[in-house]
């Protein structure tokens, strides 16, 4: 059995851990283009802000560590092209600059996403960035200024742990964000507002609505951007305007990509085209609320999908069970997370949502560093089926009560279910009555 | 419709609240022996500890606060009996000394617990105390020495609790525990011992296996205690060798009580004489994973009891959805919860029930503030129905995602499903896997 994964990141290394534990005799190649593997990208921007001391830190196994177990990594290979036909992709040696062509009995796809470039940042120069990987990573804190402005362009999550990450530099930090707020794909608008609010307080320069147009640069830098409201002075620039899916590879070979523009496959992380698999970020996953192929490319959903490609193409039979859209993230000290639907992505859909907002504290309120936390909990009107939580609040930890809702998702329960639920209560952890319960009473009686 | 009352803590005032609102116009009456109503006995520690500024910031509702709802509320006013054929109660007025009947439609008995009181303690002395409600926390705080020993016997909830506070104030505290370790009745053994580093670590003299058997005292105060392993001197004593339920009125009345020695109670908290319902830390409830009646008097527990009961006393339709043995609390830094059933418990219950260990970092390993956490699942053998959890966490936060578990389990849910749910992760929440899921993986290839 000759397996060949193409991309060593999340999805790739599970799955040739996974083949390899579930079929110690298989033959595994990794092709990696870039010069790590098996790094936690969730954890870049946090390298730049020193809460993680070094690039390091995120690299979870080395290819050393990978070919003592008999796992063949080639790092600097990229593969450009594949023959279903003849079952082999043809392989480009980047240091040497040699191609040559490779079997294949089964081949994983796992090559991720890169980052949307606009028009404007179509450009190369030394302080002007994305951040995908640990050489994106090291390339912005290397082109830092040491006065001036650092200007994201972009209010999403990357964007906005970014903006936290670089103010702990001691840098100034200005956030562009063309639309009126920021983490409008994230959350309801009304919760949009609390994140600006919080960077703000931390000394954010935060402008919404603002469109950029063109690059300013000076001696193979940038120096600022010409924007929809005039002219942003920038000593770097980091572009954080969203992702696509690359599936340049498989389209090539016929596989059907979805309409979210990422890779479509099956529960087993089969492509459309025998002997081929694709798993992580660019595969859509079925969102078990909606029952809909989504993209919403996330660590555990990359790292899981590569798990259940592994098993398969070792031989065994495993299937990816969905996923609910949960997410969190840190901005400052606010924890926001969010799982299954918006108000507004529930209305899209067509679906009856009710929503009800609760602001509470996390604690017993008279417990000393009880803070506040707020609930927005959705459902369907009529049946009472949960369909989604945003949770916003002030000591971070505290957003991880998102869980309960997303378990809760899974399982296709009712905001009556949650009512019901024996979360356990102590003065330092939550009041009596949990959030999360008292946003379920509330609801219950609207729906 | 003439509702009354007896006790107007968490289930009684829970239930004078939700009675008054579905009717109006009902007449409700609370009597109340005590001083206060209304307040969170889960936080008389903090008080102790200095992480509640006063014991009034306990009080949630004044009396004067629900009479202006139009609830009669009589404080130091004990009710010593019931004549269910007349549907009466004789009441006494503790301030006046006057004892009279009232007439009652329905009947609330929410009298909670008492401490036991081991026979070596049964002495007024005034630093020998329980902590029971406010009245008792303000005795041990006027009772503690300035210099000396506090000892504090038994090492449940309110013990380990008390001991973390009186320590705080600066005090030496030495915590007496008759069985091999402390949270006997909460942990698995093998877990109870990190309770025991976590007192050790911060200067609490703790030591098990030792039997009180008779006070040492002097002008009216307790000095020491002669115990099985030799005299330990005091400066105060507090009792916390756990708590029977007060039936003595349901008992005498003919009311069915239980096995566990609480109130039998059914669904709607109705207790098997007609017109009489008991709620709270008196009563028994069931427990959704084993099907049968338990005691664990908690105050979510009392409080949804209260609600449920008063809502049918006004004449509407609510029943209680049982309970999954939730429960939390903070020693030091350290979390501990716990959910469903221990290993030993279940055993116990004659289940098939096979248990993991899972040592992780609440965070990514990677993030500057991870620490240590540790899972326990239990599962049923075969099946891979979630029988419990438990959970210590450095970061005392991290504890509460014991809930996810406790979610399951209301729904009857496998470890299995567990494995496969969309939990939210950012580096400075979980690790990719979260901790959880990584024991559910875990467990998952051995039921």
């Amino acid at each position: 059995m000759r397996i060949i994964i193409v991309g060593g990141v999340a999805a790739g290394m599970s799955a040739a851990s996974r083949a390899q534990r579930f079929d110690p005799k298989a033959d595994i190649t990794v092709f990696e283009r870039g010069h790590y593997i098996s790094y936690g990208a969730c954890g870049l921007p946090y390298v730049l802000g020193g809460e993680v001391d070094d690039w390091d830190d995120l690299v979870a196994r080395t290819p050393e560590q990978m070919q003592g177990r008999g796992i063949d990594v080639r790092m600097l290979h990229e593969v450009t092209g594949i023959d279903p036909q003849a079952r082999t992709v043809t392989v480009t040696d980047l240091g040497a600059g040699r191609t040559f062509t490779e079997p294949y009995d089964q081949l994983l796809i796992a090559t991720g996403v890169s980052p949307l470039y606009p028009e404007w940042a179509k450009a190369d120069l030394a302080n002007l960035n994305v951040l995908r990987d640990i050489h994106d990573g090291q390339r912005i804190a290397a082109s830092l200024p040491d006065t001036g402005e650092v200007v994201i362009v972009g209010g999403g999550y990357i964007g906005l742990e970014l903006a936290e990450n670089l103010c702990r530099r001691g840098l100034s930090v200005v956030l562009l964000e063309r639309g009126a707020a920021v983490a409008r794909r994230i959350l309801d608008q009304s919760y949009q507002g609390r994140i600006v609010d919080e960077l703000t307080k931390h000394g954010v320069d935060v402008r919404c609505g603002v469109n950029v147009e063109a690059l300013i640069s000076e001696e193979g830098r940038v120096t600022g951007l010409h924007t929809s409201t005039g002219i942003v002075r920038a000593g770097a620039v980091v572009v954080a305007t969203g992702v696509k899916a690359n599936v340049g590879l498989l389209r090539d070979a016929g596989a059907t990509i979805g309409a979210t523009g990422a890779a479509s496959v099956n529960a087993r992380q089969q492509t459309s085209v025998d002997g081929i698999y694709a798993a992580g970020d660019n595969c859509e996953s079925v969102h078990r609320v909606t029952k809909k192929p989504v993209h919403i490319p996330l660590g555990l959903t990359a790292n899981r999908m590569g798990r259940v490609a592994g098993v398969n193409m070792a031989g065994g039979d495993s299937t990816f069970p969905g996923i609910v859209g949960s997410s969190i993230f840190k901005v400052f000290d606010l924890g926001v997370a969010r799982t299954g639907l918006t108000q507004a992505e529930a209305e899209a859909l067509g679906l009856q949502a009710v929503s009800i907002d609760l602001d509470s504290t996390d604690h017993a309120r008279y417990y000393f560093d009880s803070q506040p936390i707020s609930v927005r909990l959705t459902a369907e009107q009529g049946t009472g089926r949960l369909l989604g939580a945003q949770i916003i609040a002030q000591n971070h930890l505290s957003a991880k009560r998102i869980d309960v809702v997303a378990a809760l998702l899974h399982q296709g329960s009712s905001v009556h279910d949650l009512f019901e639920m024996d979360l356990a209560y102590a003065p330092p952890f939550s009041g009596v009555w949990d959030v999360l319960l008292a946003a379920a009473d509330k609801l219950s009686r609207k729906v």
